[in-house]
């Protein structure tokens, strides 16, 4: 039977079987609308309490914040930037955003969007370590900015943005701040009230709860017109009928995501320092950014010689799973954007491959793919037309 | 062990065990991103490319037409009225939305929050029969009129409105035209080609699929702008990783909906029948709209002298669930809207009761049902204040 090693963790992962346990009988037994007055309705609550308590814990929400269920970190995020945009910028008040040129396109393709109607953008741009500085955005600031909105760490090379010190600036200037912490939760700790964030989008299916649900934190008294509106559920914030097993999976997910983040410092790091140190002693190798300052997980690696997608079809025979970048633009071959913002030239900026592990890979997997991963790259660069060593 | 009867199908529906078997797989197992290159990502494509052709075909629409995955019908309902609203209204080429007045809020809280923007609504009421007629329709096109959103079954009622007819109407004027379909498929036909319609919006939860998910129908060629921009999901209509086993359960719960349209007619509407004739014996109980016109599964109940609370109240200590109306407002004690607008006077208002059956309803159920509502009526009749026989 061939090898099925999953080491695109960034991309989405397996739902914890915990998870998948707990949310079992809310399909076809508990199966009430929780806003139903009977008691199929409110036989629900419970669970649904439970979890929004793991979820509020997870992220060191306040009692009076609010932690609000969405579809996706997708959908939390159009609807902070949309939000903000009828809030603030359609009323005339403001009409300026601060970004970054590396944000997932949920932010990126949405600012684009809000530029057509007038909205001022700035991308701040990454430095060569792969980050961003919190003195970028004190720069940036206008009289007229609405909302700071950049990500906790990156999808690709797993670089931390420093959040705390933004979130401090922002709440100085009085400007609204978010995080797009999608790629935090479950890899470092991830505290709203230390970071001084007035939004933060996460999602479920990062942190081995399903895919399809994700939420918003908002801060407490800090108003956003609703994305979706409707039947006034979720306190008139966020309309729909609510994925009550998603959100009792999310919940616990969360819980095992706290939990495990000693794990994830002690045992996938390690796993993960492990392939990296073992694939960098091998000539024109190269990890992206300070281990230092990414999260336990992500090893973004650029192989000279060899474009990513080779690698990723000769990973992908042995059974390994990678990524040459986000899943989310997989269909465009192009060269990996962070690698173009650190100033990586044309052609190594061709060659990324993120591994990205979680806590269910074992060292056995780590050391079959440091095999498979020094095999591939001589095969490869024996056939290649640009590599000479 | 006290019984459980779940007569509010229309709130939402148990997940049918065969879907819930369909889904089993790909959560621990096939938990790849079907947007990843490798093998977990490209694993699942023939049960994602399966469960579209159950959506396609549930709903008769064509190959080129889209089928596009959403959280929910809120979501569709959202994208369609925002999404005109971007592309005709904003723009400044029209600035006009035909709607009723007892759209679901996911439609009517939409049109309210566009009124903000200057977008004129039109409300139309309903008649005495409890539904609309085209030639309203008609009568309120104006040259300025950018979309028509008009249900295609009345959640409280079960009442069908003229979908073919107002979508000849709309056609005819070169008006885009969209239905909310939530409380149609599944119990009668649904076909997009007959009805003329530019976008249809549905939710997995009405018909025994999962909630938190659902899906907007749009015609072939038809433009909307996105409601969640990002990473070019679903050809860049609607971003999001996908919900990969809701998206595989809503296709069977679609395939077998189509399957037991039958049996709604068959059995289901015998059994919603039953349950009607018995209770239209007692004096002064009424049931709003003609069973002709209504869905199969449906009734609204309105027992003079009672409150709609009490009686759930008494059905809910026999374990029985019903529902005063829709439970996306249940936590409003009010007048049933719809009674109010089919001319109702106050009192009558305040005791509708609403009975939505389900292919999982067995006989046995009805005539027990029928049992404790009659002693329920008796039983509060003699505490009320307000009636005297």
């Amino acid at each position: 039977m061939q090898k099925r090693i999953y080491l695109d963790n960034n991309a989405t992962t397996m739902v914890d079987p915990k998870v998948k346990e707990l949310m079992e009988p809310f399909f076809c037994e508990h199966y009430g609308n929780p806003n139903s007055l009977h008691k199929f309705g409110t036989e629900i609550h419970p669970a649904i309490s439970d979890a929004f308590n793991k979820l509020y814990e997870g992220i060191n929400a306040q009692n009076e914040d609010d932690v609000i269920i969405t579809s996706c970190a997708t959908e939390s995020n159009n609807w902070v930037l949309k939000g903000v945009y009828f809030d603030k910028i359609y009323t005339g008040e403001k009409n300026h955003i601060i970004t970054t040129e590396v944000e997932h396109p949920a932010v990126g393709a949405t600012c684009r969007f809000l530029e057509t109607l007038g909205v001022k953008v700035t991308y701040l741009p990454i430095n060569k370590e792969g980050t961003i500085s919190a003195q970028q955005v004190r720069e940036a600031i206008t009289p007229k900015t609405a909302l700071v909105s950049i990500m906790w760490a990156n999808n690709e090379t797993g670089l931390i943005f420093p959040i705390e010190e933004i979130g401090a600036i922002c709440k100085e200037a009085g400007i609204l701040f978010h995080t797009d912490a999608v790629q935090a939760i479950g890899k470092i700790p991830v505290d709203v009230v230390k970071a001084n964030v007035d939004f933060l989008s996460f999602s479920a299916h990062k942190f081995h709860g399903p895919k399809g649900i994700g939420a918003l934190y908002i801060r407490k008294g800090v108003e956003l017109t609703p994305l979706l509106h409707g039947g006034e559920h979720m306190r008139g914030r966020r309309s729909g009928t609510l994925n009550v097993p998603y959100i009792i999976g999310m919940g616990e997910a969360m819980k095992l995501a706290s939990q495990g983040l000693d794990y994830e410092y002690k045992v996938v790091a390690k796993l993960r320092d492990k392939l990296e140190d073992a694939l960098l002693k091998i000539d024109d190798v190269f990890v992206i950014g300070d281990r230092a300052h990414r999260v336990p997980n992500t090893t973004l690696i650029s192989v000279r010689g060899i474009e990513g997608e080779a690698m990723l079809w000769d990973l992908n025979k042995s059974g390994i799973a990678a990524s040459t970048g986000s899943a989310c633009a997989s269909e465009d071959l192009e060269a990996n954007p962070v690698m173009v913002a650190i100033g990586a030239d044309k052609e190594l900026a061709h060659t990324a491959i993120r591994l990205s592990l979680s806590r269910f890979n074992t060292e056995e997997e780590i050391d079959y793919t440091i095999d498979v991963f020094k095999k591939a790259i001589e095969r490869l660069r024996n056939i290649s037309s640009s590599y000479r060593a």
